[in-house]
């Protein structure tokens, strides 16, 4: 049997998307299940790759299509080509993975000189069917034929202009016979042949247009921006689909909606229609199309009809449907349905909502939900303090502040981008070619179009801020310049959006952390309940404790005691410990430090209580800590100088009593010479602790075994720390983290302090002490030596920055400034490694540390501190080989949480699925 | 049956070293092949370690020995402690390893006030009795008592200064009597007793301190330094054997001897004696022994009696011997034998004579030999066109030559010579207990004592330069200070030692690299033939190929491009490479750099022909080519300065006339201005390329994927190079190798250059080019990815020096200068990584990239090229792990042969053995 290339929507396969693409299989689905969709049938994506890679269609196909044709002029009693009754079609791309707007569709065809007639004839609406013809020439014209928009537009333009009408529904049949005859002309013109007045070859052109965009640079571009592999789409289906028409009258009208509200998440009739309207004025947003509710007043029946539609839709798909319809002559057909794409606050919503109203369960609730997609959440808001009065309001097109320069194309958007500026793309209306700027820009605004233009939906779907339709503002792209009112924004101004408001303002605007909806904090709390691995926070004060445990960190995976040290009224207490000359005045600078690092650990433990606190001692090399030997040279040169300046000025004000010197305060010169000292000191040290690779220097454990009186302060802080909150009755869990360890001996050196330590402090607080003592993994050798390691440290914390730096003996700074752009942009490597986890190398060496350590101690407990840690890839990948959790950045925290239960349902078969 | 603690000679087993110790079982197969040895047994080391660990010996032991004692009453009709014909004894250290010289010796025990008389009635010469008593009291005391030297001494140069005689020799029986009854006042006094009367006491006590002395410092460090662990020696043996006495009249002598020349290697009799002495006095060089050959003339039936023990020591031990004996009364006993010390060359004339005479084969002729001994051949000599008059000559104790400070102690010497200093000890005569300073010393001078005399013999064993018994040099070690003629050395003075002929110099004498002694190239062939594992050198000039193949190499594992930039005609060319702004500028320079780069690979790959030479294209960042900043801003400061001097002087000059301008070149002012926008040019680069850790920054194939012009570069050199090699008909194999890979993108994008050039110069020249590509494995990310790579590459070459920094994360010259030393010295690491292969961590990469590659290319050529791979431990795992071969510096290439033989005869099971 010869392999077919087309299935009748009664009768394909509504699971085989690979085959008949998304929209195709969603075609024979929705009338599978009794939804009132326009007869036609799928071209597979077979047929399409079959196409690409011969240049012609399978043999045997376009008699199917013929068939086909033949079966729905039964069904309808329209004859394709026919000048009674004429079937026309819409040809529609669908690929197994939804690309919106990517690739090409043509309306109204089977449109030509005969059938015009006919059509006339039948709907006794001259306008209509002129007006269908023009579109049809431009569309088939552009996507088929290759002419651009503009060769149309000017003409359309011209006639609008002669008879002087703005509105293009105030065009009569005549305006549009002459724009339609005026559109032939063009394609003569550009093509040197007549328009195709036959049908059949209409479609043939059609369908290869179709399948050719496949491989356009648009759906290039998008396919490798959203890593779409040819194992998961390859090739588009094509759909030809019954035409019905929107702009029969006023008792028709086409219209788009989402089963619930896309940018809330409520669970309310959302979308918007036009009446006497085809779907495409409502996409391109050239018309402002009136919000859903308003038809239940102006057409009641078919309102309560959608109503219905939508019903049926969720009941069905278990999820929110963005649907399009058309009502042709007081009949509502369905013509799409799919996933709507939300931002993260109504995926959450609905998520939820969807549990209560026992929609679907917890879990699809959670893998519903891309954990990326909730980072727009952990967006900053404008801070409700500091808002002035917006210059312009548009459409809340899609929700977030954002805040960049202005920039008025998409080439430009992107160039800046690149160049690490954040820029707002204005566009009087945004299109598909428009794409690589949405990825660049912080926020999109537009002058013309709906909540549901091409803008708002691209926006809404990458969870970028938008707004819309801001039509007070008049874009001038070729001056690039916009008038707002009276205020000119030119290219490169600064501008805030409030997508969420449809607010713009002039300048920046202060903007403020989010704050979490109940809906998020009930998702969250069902992520836990699933997920095997834990998500801990990276904090290292007091404030970033509290603000950890509020995100919902369930402990604190990586305290970094130097950062305490970096407070500026510690600062010169650290620099005095390193620029010290005996290890006297050394432990001297550290009693001064030591009750401040108690008490920055009494409040994080009490903060995070009662999850465990890791806290790594002291791990950066010394010379950090000191100012620069060039800023030293020059702070030493301009003392001298002051010096020099400041005696002259009092043998002056000593010689001429009275006089004013100039408003400079006369220093004591003892003074200054102290200063001298003291940086000449700190220049000293500095050069004595120069090292070539700082990286791979003097830092971690080392210090630790070089200056063991460091290392005891510290663990004296948090012992005592702890001792303390033992006897306040807070149940606390600290864990003592040595870094950059190699082998047993050095962490039994750090081992041994501890235990003296604590016997002391025992004794002294008359408590018992309940810590971990452990070891972070961040060196090679003690991946490799993991077995040794575990017999002294209870756990290991991965620290997968200075791994991957080691692994790739890549030092982070100089390649991320020197050579890893050209790398990705040469394919040598695909990711940053220092983003996202290298689990071929990073993640091999975990993966043998984890066995050999669990080898040698049943019940070390394992976790990863390093950057990666917060990215939903690595969390999989964490889970997959046994860690109990992954410590993270807080505002990743949420994220990390979702892609924990994620890795659990992904990893496990699910009863559910 | 309970553990026997002794064992006679005549029962004991001779293989048994951990039970009997190295002396003891020795004695036991001496006596057992018929040698005559005095009657004596072995108290085990299962009894040593029981007392250490329980401070007493263990049940029945004691009663064990009192039998043996009565066993050796019966058999030499003696009696322990009578006072009649009493028998005395030795107590002898000997654990299972040798470490001469380290532990505790008694002799003469058995003395006592009565068995003193009976000696004296049975050899009728009160003098030799007393001379016993005397040696006995002191050498008890010092070693069971505790009683320092210089207690005793003391008053034994009082009797001789009364007496007003300069040799012990001149000192009557009155005399030592006078000195036996002082020294026993002496013990009273240190240790409130008197001397033990009781025999067996004294025996308890002398066998407790042997034991004891395991545990000493000097023990105790002598392990340490050896690597003599736990496993191999624990405990010493304690040998009690009948003495025989030397010092009986001039019918009775005591010596020492080699069965060869232990300096030369030469097969003639060696050793010295001394008529009418006890060992000591040979060994300690208070008196100047005679060579053996005088005995030949005045004991000739002795040394016919000697020659037959050397000949059946020889015919026995199949390897040379050092042996101690005495004659007493005409007799001759063998004392002890041991496989001789010697120095690395009489240790390879030994081997391949005696495989000549048939005595051993080449696997035993190899494998008597330790690699690292060899390194004492590459020491350098005395260059014979530079040698002054020597300042003085003393006896050739230990060949080659040494130049550095005076020192007068082991402590000056060891602090020293861990400050990096390189010294001379001076000492009158050496200890023991100096034997730290031989550790840090380069060589030893000592103005008494003979060719086997501690100093001798202990340097040797180490392969120092020695010069001993150079008797017109008159050392005062309180002073510090020794005086040569009129010519006084103070501490520091510099002076040049030449242990092959004795000769001393003041300052340093020039010195060149030694020659091959046939010898050496006969047993270096002999490793090549049984060796599986090839050695290469490391060498990156013509210059330095030639001098590796005269060497021996097999190859050259590596040629670093990068030191062929840094000839001072080429660096400025490199420099205009560097900082160059434009592809064209760079390539402007390149092309000069080309032809010089060819012509150097033409001269290497002919010096090696016809083996394989492997280029590692450019790998150290730019900046290591430019001056440091600091250097630059010195240099344009004082550039602006002489411009303005140089200004100031033409003004002058031009004003006055004919003036002077004090010899100074009044130059161009235009050249300094080019000088100053060169260095500032520089400048900017510095900054430009400044990185923050160089060792992971913008190097290796880094730089080749950013610059493909100077990868392009060197590529197109060596492939034009082979091509002429080709054209002139010379055998070559050169390999293209790219550093610091991490995977197969990057490597694929070199091999395409290098394809891409093939096929150019191929036509050019037409000539087909025979070579390999591959990859340097220094990456741990690399080593992870191997079976990729390995796609791709060749060949392997681990590079270990990095490898080994990034497993560790230890920037080498950081690790080195601020935290390795302490780290050895606390022992968190035994050896440096950097010298020592660290097989548990770098090694198991190594094992894991090796099985990866060769899975998926099974011909993989793999090499090593750090370090490491010259040092014969690493030479041995690469055998283990498979490796083709190692590649080393210059010098280490005959250790690495010998090692290479090592490593296949040790890890397969020998017919022979």
């Amino acid at each position: 049997m010869s392999t077919r290339y087309t299935y009748a929507f009664e009768e394909g396969d509504s699971k085989n998307k690979k085959l008949l693409g998304g929209k195709g299989a969603n075609l024979c689905e929705m009338t599978q299940i009794g939804l009132n969709v326009p007869p036609g049938f799928v071209i597979t994506t077979e047929a399409c790759l079959h196409y690409l890679e011969n240049k012609q269609f399978p043999e045997g196909m376009f008699e199917e299509i013929k068939e086909q044709i033949a079966r729905i002029e039964r069904v309808t009693g329209k004859r394709f080509g026919g000048s009674i009754n004429p079937l026309l079609v819409s040809v529609r791309s669908g690929s197994a993975i939804s690309m919106p707007g990517m690739m090409d569709t043509i309306l109204n065809l089977g449109l030509n000189q005969d059938t015009l007639q006919g059509l006339i004839q039948q709907t006794q609406n001259p306008r209509f069917a002129y007006d269908a013809y023009r579109r049809f020439i431009q569309l088939f014209g552009k996507v088929a034929l290759g002419i651009s928009d503009e060769r149309f537009d000017v003409h359309f333009e011209a006639v609008k202009r002669q008879a002087g009408i703005k509105a293009d529904v105030g065009l009569d049949a005549d305006h549009l016979r002459a724009i339609s005859e005026a559109f032939l002309q063009v394609v003569r013109e550009e093509t040197g042949q007549p328009f195709p007045e036959d049908v059949y070859l209409q479609l043939e052109l059609a369908i290869k247009a179709v399948f050719n965009s496949w491989l356009g640079k648009r759906a290039v571009d998008y396919r490798r921006e959203f890593h779409i592999t040819p194992d998961i789409a390859n090739g588009t289906a094509v759909n030809i689909v019954t035409m019905v028409f929107g702009n029969l009258g006023n008792d028709s009208a086409t219209g788009v909606g989402f089963t619930r509200n896309p940018a809330t998440g409520a669970n309310e009739m959302y979308g918007e229609y036009l009446v006497n309207a085809q779907g495409e004025d409502v996409v391109a947003g050239i018309r402002t199309p009136k919000p859903v509710q308003d038809m239940a007043r102006e057409m009641p029946e078919q309102y309560r009809q959608l109503v219905q539609l939508r019903n049926k839709l969720e009941a069905h798909y278990r999820e929110v449907q963005d649907y399009e319809y058309t009502i042709e002559k007081g009949v509502l057909y369905c013509l799409q349905t799919r996933n709507g794409k939300m931002n993260a606050s109504a995926m959450v919503r609905t998520s939820v909502e969807m549990v209560r109203e026992g929609l679907i369960d917890k879990q699809r609730a959670l893998l519903r939900i891309q954990p990326e997609l909730l980072e727009q959440l952990l967006h900053p808001q404008l801070d409700p303090r500091h808002i002035p009065e917006p210059v312009a309001i548009g459409l809340p097109a899609s929700p977030g502040a954002a805040c960049g320069q202005c920039v008025f194309d998409a080439d430009s958007a992107e160039r800046l981008g690149r160049a690490g500026r954040r820029v707002i793309l204005l566009r009087e209306e945004t299109k598909p070619e428009d794409i690589h700027g949405f990825f660049a820009a912080q926020g999109i605004l537009t002058s013309r179009g709906g909540k549901t233009s091409h803008a708002a939906v691209v926006a809404r779907g990458m969870g970028k801020a938008c707004v819309a339709g801001a039509e007070s503002i008049k874009i001038d792209v070729k001056q690039r310049v916009a008038l707002i009112g009276e205020t000119l924004l030119r290219e490169g101004d600064i501008i805030t959006i409030d997508g969420g408001s449809g607010r713009i303002f002039l300048g920046e605007i202060p903007m403020i952390a989010p704050t979490f909806s109940d809906e998020l904090k009930t998702l969250l709390a069902w992520a836990d309940e699933i997920a095997d691995i834990k998500v801990h926070a990276n904090a290292d004060t007091p404030e970033a404790a509290r603000l950890a445990a509020s995100y919902g960190a369930h402990g604190i995976g990586l305290c970094r005691t130097e950062r305490m040290f970096n407070a500026s009224d510690r600062l010169p207490l650290v620099i005095d410990m390193i620029i010290a000359d005996s290890r006297e005045e050394r432990e001297a600078a550290l009693d001064k430090l030591f009750p401040i690092q108690r008490e920055d650990f009494c409040q994080i433990f009490e903060a995070m209580s009662p999850h465990s606190v890791t806290v790594r001692l002291l791990d950066p090399p010394m010379h950090e800590f000191l100012p620069s030997e060039r800023e030293l040279l020059d702070d030493i040169a301009a003392l001298k100088q002051y010096k020099t300046i400041s005696r002259g000025l009092r043998v002056l004000s000593d010689s001429v009593k009275g006089m004013a010197t100039g408003g400079m305060a006369v220093v004591d010169e003892d003074t200054i010479d102290r200063a001298i000292v003291k940086n000449e000191r700190m220049l000293r040290k500095v050069r004595e602790l120069a090292e070539v690779n700082p990286m791979l220097g003097h830092r971690g454990v080392r210090l630790g075994v070089s200056y063991p009186e460091i290392y005891r302060m510290q663990i004296r802080a948090i012992l005592e720390a702890a001792a303390q909150c033992v006897r306040k009755r807070i149940k606390i869990q600290p864990e003592i983290m040595a870094p950059q360890v190699i082998n047993a001996a050095e962490l039994k050196t750090v081992q041994k302090m501890a235990l003296e330590l604590q016997q002391a402090i025992e004794s002294q607080y008359r408590v018992t002490l309940d810590y971990r003592f452990g070891s972070m993994l961040e060196t090679v050798r003690g991946c490799l030596g993991a077995e040794q390691l575990a017999e002294v440290a209870e756990f290991f914390s991965f620290g997968t920055n200075d791994l991957t730096q080691a692994t790739f003996s890549f030092s982070r700074e100089d390649a991320e400034n020197k050579f890893l752009p050209l790398y990705n942009e040469l394919g040598i490597l695909t990711d940053n490694p220092f983003e996202v986890l290298d689990e071929q190398g990073v993640g091999q060496l975990m993966r043998w540390a984890v066995q050999a350590g669990r080898a040698r101690r049943a019940d070390l407990r394992i976790g990863i501190c390093g950057e990666q840690g917060g990215h939903p890839a690595a969390i999989r990948f964490c889970h997959t080989i046994g860690l109990d959790y992954v410590s993270c950045s807080t505002p990743r925290i949420p994220i990390a949480r979702l892609a924990a239960a994620h890795a659990k349902l992904l990893t496990t078969p699910s009863p559910t699925s």
